[in-house]
């Protein structure tokens, strides 16, 4: 799928005529310079792709004939990870960026104990969602769920897996060791760590502590390799 | 180690005292604003390690007691990975950052035939690997070698896996099922990919193509998915 591929949220089901947004508008007509006759292919971030042929190319409104419509299934298992905001606000978007290129399902960012300050910037990280769903060629767009602090998120009700990462010593299982055939919640903490108490909160939960290697890492680099462990497991 | 980390290249084998480098006597007296009696931990990022008890905090010449020396030698199996240089440097710079913390032993900055253009700042690179390897407190500094011609790199003699990512479709592995008994040098492409021809180059020199997942990723973020998957295979 190498022509241009556009999001698209309220894309139709159905073949037929479609105006797109004003954003792709003007990325198609003037960024591309794209004619009618041409080619694209748009999703809705939900599993539904299909193609779009130039009927008129117009920097506000440029209209496309739908056709070609497929729904794709989620690939199980879902992985979510829930991770701490990060003093600078560009690694965790960072974070958001890579993690939707492998294929993370949802996120959640959490306020722990020791999160220093939050920034949650509900616009521009749905954007990056989105340009890294397009970038990595993925029909569907993960989940970006408000800040939960984490004793609340900790006490909600879970199917599949519950994982914690931290520093603390103790007995910690390997992420490929976790039966894929269940979904998973991964849970990252702040520069500081976990505190006792939130560890404590979450082997009472039933939380499986994982390890992520040998080397001590940043809370958004234990993200990405939380990330790609879950998505190889 | 909580207390402050420092690297020294040229660090004294044997206990005695020792100045500081200009850059880590003003870090040390002035950011840190360290005095004497306090004491840091060095490494010479070759797996020697030791404390530093501080007998003088000058901005130019702080002078600290050196004892307490631990030498490591480097846990198998040694991890490289050859990676194209991206058209957006920072992109690089931050695969540097992370592929270091999560503990990948050298880097070959790749020029490969789609590769777009090359910057390679070694003195800055060094930088980030050191900020890395004391960041993520590891006693052994990633080798950065020299930017190196793809099919001069493929002809070199190898000890261990050769192994490749590419975009192509074909027969391809995952990189946990790699024995790890043995080193690995993992290649990977620019945006474009490797070329079919140099695909078929390393298939000839014996190359593993490799699996990084069902997602399309960015070469940075290719990089990172290896290095991962590379340190827990």
């Amino acid at each position: 799928m190498d022509i241009p591929f556009f999001y698209e949220a309220d894309l139709p089901v159905t073949p037929g005529l479609f105006t797109l947004s004003e954003e792709s508008s003007k990325h198609c007509s003037v960024v591309l310079r794209m004619q009618p006759g041409e080619s694209i292919s748009l999703t809705n971030g939900l599993g539904l792709s299909c193609i779009g042929k130039l009927v008129s190319a117009d920097k506000k409104k440029t209209v496309v004939q739908l056709f070609d419509h497929k729904q794709e299934s989620r690939t199980n298992p879902q992985n979510s990870i829930a991770i701490s905001f990060v003093k600078n606000a560009a690694r965790m978007e960072w974070f958001l960026e890579k993690a939707t290129e492998i294929g993370i399902d949802a996120f959640y960012p959490l306020i722990a104990e020791r999160t220093e300050r939050t920034h949650f910037k509900k616009e521009r990280w749905e954007h990056i969602l989105v340009s890294a769903m397009l970038q990595s060629k993925q029909v569907f767009k993960p989940v970006l769920h408000e800040p939960v602090e984490f004793k609340i998120l900790i006490q909600q009700p879970l199917e599949g897996h519950l994982l914690m990462a931290h520093c603390e010593n103790g007995p910690k299982q390997l992420i490929q060791s976790i039966d894929k055939s269940k979904p998973a919640l991964l849970l990252i903490g702040p520069e500081g760590d976990f505190s006792p108490a939130e560890i404590l909160m979450a082997e009472k939960a039933g939380a499986t502590m994982i390890n992520l290697g040998v080397t001590r890492l940043r809370t958004e680099t234990a993200g990405i390799a939380a990330a790609v462990l879950l998505q190889h497991r």
